[in-house]
């Protein structure tokens, strides 16, 4: 460890007992200011990278229920639910996608068309995600689907991890997938499990969007967003490999080389379109997606096309699955025990006497930044969208600019932090890019978002409506 | 696929079909007899080793949630079950001590003590166990001690899964361990974390058990069973590798090797015997283990003595994790719906106008057979024991007789599956034993266990009281 680096850990080890010792404010009980306390210090040390996002959370749980801040049982609750073991079963299924030699084919047929630059990948990557995203309720499903195809992709232009190569193309693909994610999430009210849940929330308010007002309202910012941030990423965190005018070629004699489809590939074919069929539909019927993942799994098992052996070098998704477990808990409980609340109430105190115009602004952006201390897109809106949208049309902010925006940024600040949404998990146990990066990039993609759909969105809503 | 076992599979199928289109007996709800269908299936699968039970436990969670047999929430909550995680965590843990090298000097130290055979280090395993295990009021968290040790042992002596030289020492002394954990546990009321419901059962009913009298009533069948089950193993499940004459003067030499404890030894060192000190004070005070586990994790990879990088490998786990928890879940179904309770009243109606040897005889029985639809000890003793204990007392058997001997079968039934105790769970990870093994030679120490309780110590214990 570096010296810096131990100075920065003991200053942010005084600042957390500092903290955990002042008297807490805004009428907080001593234990939910503790809770505070530890998930501050916890996204402290990742977002500075001083420890590792596991470390952080491994020390989290244990200074947590060993000190009595959260029962043991609420602290692992998160490792039983169905939405972040639908992570753990879509990478594993990935896995197989990759070795059956599937993921390669559909990655060759894709850079045949698309591949002249990795620009034109970003593209087409998010473009797929916007065309497939309608008819997946689940953002989560979604990365399980496109996140073996861009491991594909930036496997075939010669990006790896393992020989330290993931620069080239992988890192920009994994980035710019998981910024697409937020953007196909926000155009299609069916392309996000919690969409129908906000406008079912605004519906009790009496404000009524429908599939086609939501389209209409996202159609233009989420145009521009498509167009914009691929682009930004390709900038501030670019590829090194950037021109490929030889790939298409490439590609399609790789295909022809590949021969062929092999019984593999037909198996993992098979159950990947029935896993995605089964998605599909459980937008409609009451279809638990993480065991419809698990039963793919089962069954690339069962025809050893996912062999035991190939368990024993998957721990990266054991890594991922406890620190997500362990913050999405945390997150929660700041949730139940009150604090989220509170703090929105505090801060809206401030809003009295502003025009509707500042406090639609401040609303949103407070909104936005929050999102620091949420883990998953779902507990946030569930905790704060109706508050906010009824301070907002309270204030005077017309309801369905307020509700629309709220909605948006749920969708849109989901890259602000690696555990701001279960799809970043999946990109982040890739290996191709760093909780870090995270922070910075997906950060950026968050205020450009923000910009967007402020200043071209917003004035876009009040026209139509 | 080999045409028997492929053959094997359709039969199951075929068997598991007609079961599932049966009119229930006994009254079942069909919901009750579509899950026992499920587990009865999933539990032949593993034992005549048609497929893996990773697999195996896959898709009996798809079969039973898409199925609409078990709700999605009931079907994970093994997940955050803190017993299971401890196990996750033992497991992690034990990596550290097995990279840093301790495990290693420990095992030396051991070999050259008692090194000379094989069935010198199987007895002096279980020996240290049995002297470690009334302070560890939990046989997981004592698992999760002896295992890096005995993993040790086995590389100290040139036994690898790797280069599948493991069946020359390792994979008896990981069975023995297993086994060894079953006397250990049944020796002392403090060894095993249900041992005191069961006592505190037992009081309800007027039954007194102390520290003492419990001890007094398994001293002797322990003694023999210590001497006996590592000796039997010898002889059915043999190590290749049994007289090591030169061992410890082998182990002498690698310990002067070795040299000094390194830095990472101290750490791990230091970690280990904290998290052994917290394991036992949490029989005193509410500590959680697994938290402590987690923590002890989270200071090895603060002070890099477990790498993130060590994570990836550690997949086995994650496998372990799953077929556990939704094993777990399924059997725990069976209990909440009645269906425990439901057979064995049903197999009691026919114990009417036998002697109380025989209804002894039988409960004993039927109560250790009845742990093959059991996964981990605490969920069969939670469920059976209570109803088991009334109707042996009002049949007429001595009171502290029918409790002492329900409380010890508790223990030695662990090992008839490899589902029957989390313990196994970490020893089975380990590669070194197969799933199999554990239902063939688990069973056999479970027999002889019996044998030995049911003949040696039913007269011990009616001649103390």
């Amino acid at each position: 460890m570096s010296d810096t680096r131990y100075f920065a850990l003991i200053t942010l080890i005084v600042f957390t007992l500092t903290l955990w010792f002042l008297p807490p404010p805004l009428h907080f009980s001593l234990n939910v200011w503790h809770l505070f306390t530890i998930f501050i210090a916890t996204i402290i040390a990742i977002l500075f990278n001083l420890i590792p996002i596991i470390t952080a959370a491994l020390i989290a749980l244990a200074v947590s229920v060993l000190s009595g801040v959260i029962e043991p049982s609420k602290a692992y609750a998160g490792f039983s639910e169905s939405f972040i073991l639908l992570i753990v079963a879509a990478f594993l299924v990935s896995h197989a996608v990759h070795k059956s030699g599937l993921g390669k084919r559909l990655s060759l047929h894709i850079i045949q068309k698309f591949g002249h630059s990795t620009l034109g990948l970003g593209y087409s990557v998010i473009a797929t995600d916007i065309l497939i995203a309608p008819a997946f309720a689940s953002n989560t499903a979604r990365s399980g689907v496109l996140y073996p195809i861009v491991y594909a992709l930036a496997h075939d232009c010669g990006s790896r991890v393992e020989d330290n190569t993931h620069r080239r193309v992988g890192s920009y693909l994994m980035m710019t997938s998981m910024a697409g994610l937020t953007i196909s999430s926000g155009l299609w009210l069916t392309a996000m499990a919690v969409n129908p849940i906000g406008v079912g929330i605004a519906a009790k308010m009496g404000i009524t969007i429908t599939f086609g007002s939501w389209l209409l309202y996202a159609f233009l910012p989420t145009l521009i967003a498509f167009v914009l941030i691929p682009w930004m990423l390709y900038k501030i965190f670019p590829p090194e490999l950037k021109e490929t005018p030889e790939a298409p070629q490439k590609a399609a004699e790789a295909l022809k080389m590949m021969g062929r489809i092999s019984r593999n590939e037909w198996i993992t074919a098979g159950v990947f379109i029935s896993m995605l069929t089964l998605w599909v539909l459980s937008g409609i019927f009451p279809i638990d997606k993480a065991a419809v993942a698990f039963g793919g799994l089962g069954i690339l098992m069962i025809t050893r096309v996912f062999g035991i052996e190939d368990f024993k070098s998957q721990g990266e998704i054991l890594s991922t699955l406890i620190w997500f477990a362990i913050l999405f808990a945390l997150s929660t409980q700041l949730v139940e025990q009150g604090f989220m609340n509170a703090v929105s109430e505090h801060f809206t105190q401030y809003l009295h006497g502003l025009s509707w115009v500042s406090i639609y602004l401040l609303l949103i952006l407070i909104y936005v930044v929050i999102h620091y201390l949420f883990v998953s897109q779902s507990a946030h809106l569930l905790a704060l969208f109706g508050i906010f949208l009824s301070i907002g049309v309270e204030a005077g902010v017309p309801s369905e600019l307020m509700a629309m925006m709220l909605l948006f940024a749920s969708n849109f600040n989901a890259t602000i932090t690696p555990q701001g949404s279960s799809c970043n998990a999946i990109y982040l146990s890739s290996g191709y890019i760093s909780a870090r990066e995270i922070y910075i990039y997906g950060g950026a993609v968050t205020l450009l978002a923000f910009l967007i759909f402020m200043i071209i969105g917003t004035p876009w809503i009040l026209a139509l409506t």
